[in-house]
């Protein structure tokens, strides 16, 4: 049952070894963030584990999720070995079955626009991430959620759904699961087709009250590359306004180790109190690849969201 | 950068590499848990860290802990850097002597019933494991406990103990340590004679007034298997109410990939207001072994301590 | 004692493979201490992820976190993830800089005194730490500080700072990231000469009106190793009272596989009531190293500050 950490996974594969194993990679970061007022030094250093197997009949299986992720008696909405955080999969010739923290099927379609800077988005509290309706940890008080994927030639299909039950202990159901199990389940459904040089997606979603209908598409010519993204939303709300849509335009542009990157998005409220409210959000960036996964990077962001414009500057590293 | 874990340690000991090692290993589940009222999704993943060491006499050392098992800053009662989970030890030709969140003599000698279900017993809270008196979990508030493992022919012996100090700060005393220091010493002694095919063991533990006496027997015919555990206990108390005994019994059978699996245990109680109660416990199920580490399985389990029965039916990995 | 995924890098580098790795390594120990009153159980095993990688230029960079160091939901005061834990770092030819949880340049350059005892003076509260006045957890209500080291011949140069600012949540700036801004800035400086047996160094920091100077050096004469720290503090209050001095001398000696080793230390104050009051602390122990990583160690402290000598002994691990 012991491992060890060997660096050349083509020696591995020739030597026709079992295939269950556990990977550990990790990434971390340096920089400043001016966020308005000051500048502050922020990094990070983080490591996730990568685990796969596969049966005797040829079912792939697996899961991951990061040390940061396991936060188990901390917070049993964040933990792998709860199901709340992290995600375990099937998959074979039928698709791909995922459960845990995993993203909505709208999510998996379309995705976010581009990440700006050497936090990714962060500096400005992840403006770059659209708030979808479902998955990817809204719905962590029903416990894990699921999402299954099917590829046939050009065209994925998306489905995922939470279990519809708020639980006190999300992995153990017993005598304390019926205290307060009336959730509705939230699910999403979407299809997305990939062409060879670009993509074209649609979505639905739906919890409660609450539904969400998204578009998303993005084009790749050349060093060229453009992605927009609508979410129109109905019965959602934010507090005590109502959220209409989010709608967002992305781009970059290449030039040998130079990565640009800018996005715009645009999010419209429905005031309590009567009238609406835009919000608009703009991002640029630039990405320096250095080689052997280390990225200068540095963005600046300004959205309605902050009061202030925040640039953040640094080096990120993949391990 | 993902690296690759490298299953053959016969390589490793070929190159002549120091023996000092991490091994690290993982499972993970996912399924659908029947609680009586409702379908829920539950599924996990865990990574597991084996140390192995060996200094220059032959004197083998060790130490193991998982990932959620380090919960340094949320629970000092939960953290292998404490000693309050996981466990450390060192090994020779004289036994083993264990230190850490270990079980009790009476646990390591005789162990629990046969797990059922995908989420191996968990979703019916573990009916399945023994209440072991002392050990594993049940004395953390003194820190630390040991365990001494001794086997010589067909005999093994076991005795562990608490240290009997409560602390405020397990592995560190100082200014703070005095406080609520009048703990008592948690301790247990268990022989077992392992036969080729059976093995019967007997245990004593005893925890300030509260005692228990233990006897447990296994045997393995061709693809059967049954186990029989016997506990009682005196001025053991569960609240206001005496907790008489535990008896259990479990049984398998081996069919090829097929594992079916079934157990029955009976607590009887003293109640505080006059009378005895008895709490009876029924489990059945099936492991299906897939190969390569993923086993699918399924189990129901109809126990007096919850008001339904349960069911779960999943998929487990081990990595 | 580090572990790497394989124990010889050499071949790693000849196969040719990226440098971008993650290494895991261990620590464990077990054994018994005495606080005064009670003799207590005491273990702990640990994980430690270092990464490592090098950019087409042949920048150098890497980070390192602990299992334990990483608690994203229970503490963001100890998490790597958040930059309070561990720490990131890029190295080249103009020295090296890391960002995180580091210690100051007084403490890079002069260090503490021996460790002495199984628990490495954990028993004793770590009393032989010199409490350096910045850096290595000191400042952590501004978030992650930095550290940068230089060296040319014999002399290293050390300068580190914390930010300066205040902030509700460390490594994202937004909205909330204004509420208290107002920290001061926490540096210090140091500078280092290293003979071939021998080095002083002399340091100053300063964090308000708070400021420390800072004199060490330490000489290895065949076996003997003996090491003086002065710490002179102005304006540092512990509580009311304000603290003038930490004076301290150690000294080891090694014969074959043993290790002897002691300190003393002192430190002033000038109570709030008037008048002052010397705190002396006195230890002394032993290793004894048993080969593969593992050492039996034990020690005694004596110091004002515990009403009591504690004892420890014990055996600890590295893998």
């Amino acid at each position: 049952m012991k491992k060890v950490l060997f660096a050349t996974s083509a020696l591995v594969l020739t030597a026709g070894v079992a295939a269950a194993e556990v990977a550990v990679s990790g990434d971390g970061r340096m920089g400043v963030i001016y966020d308005g007022d000051d500048a502050q030094f922020s990094s990070r250093a983080r490591v996730k584990f990568t685990l796969t197997g596969e049966s005797d009949a040829g079912l792939s299986f697996g899961g991951s999720f990061r040390v940061d992720q396991e936060n188990y008696n901390a917070n049993a909405y964040r933990s792998a070995a709860r199901g709340t955080a992290g995600a375990v999969w099937i998959s074979g010739t039928y698709g791909k079955l995922s459960m845990g923290d995993v993203v909505s099927a709208s999510e998996a379609a379309i995705g976010d626009l581009y990440e700006i800077g050497y936090t990714e988005g962060q500096f400005a509290n992840d403006i770059e991430e659209i708030t979808y309706l479902t998955g990817d940890g809204a719905n962590l008080d029903q416990g894990p959620s699921i999402l299954y994927e099917y590829t046939v030639n050009n065209i994925s299909l998306y489905a995922s759904a939470s279990d519809g039950v708020n639980t006190v202990w999300y992995t153990t159901p017993g005598t304390n699961a019926h205290g307060d199990d009336t959730g509705d389940t939230a699910y999403s459904l979407a299809a997305k087709y990939d062409g060879s040089t670009w993509w074209a997606a649609l979505s639905y979603a739906k919890h409660g009250d609450a539904s969400e209908i998204g578009l998303g598409a993005e084009g790749k010519f050349n060093n060229f590359a453009v992605k927009g993204v609508y979410m129109s939303y109905d019965d959602r709300f934010d507090g005590l306004d109502e959220w209409k849509y989010t709608a967002g335009l992305a781009a970059s542009y290449q030039a040998d180790a130079v990565l640009v990157k800018g996005f715009w998005r645009q999010d419209k409220f429905d005031l309590f109190g009567g009238g609406t409210e835009k919000y608009d959000s703009f991002g640029i960036g630039a990405d320096y690849d250095l080689g052997g996964g280390a990225v200068l990077a540095g963005g600046i962001i300004d959205t309605d969201y902050l009061d202030d414009t925040v640039v953040d500057m640094g080096i990120k590293f993949s391990f």
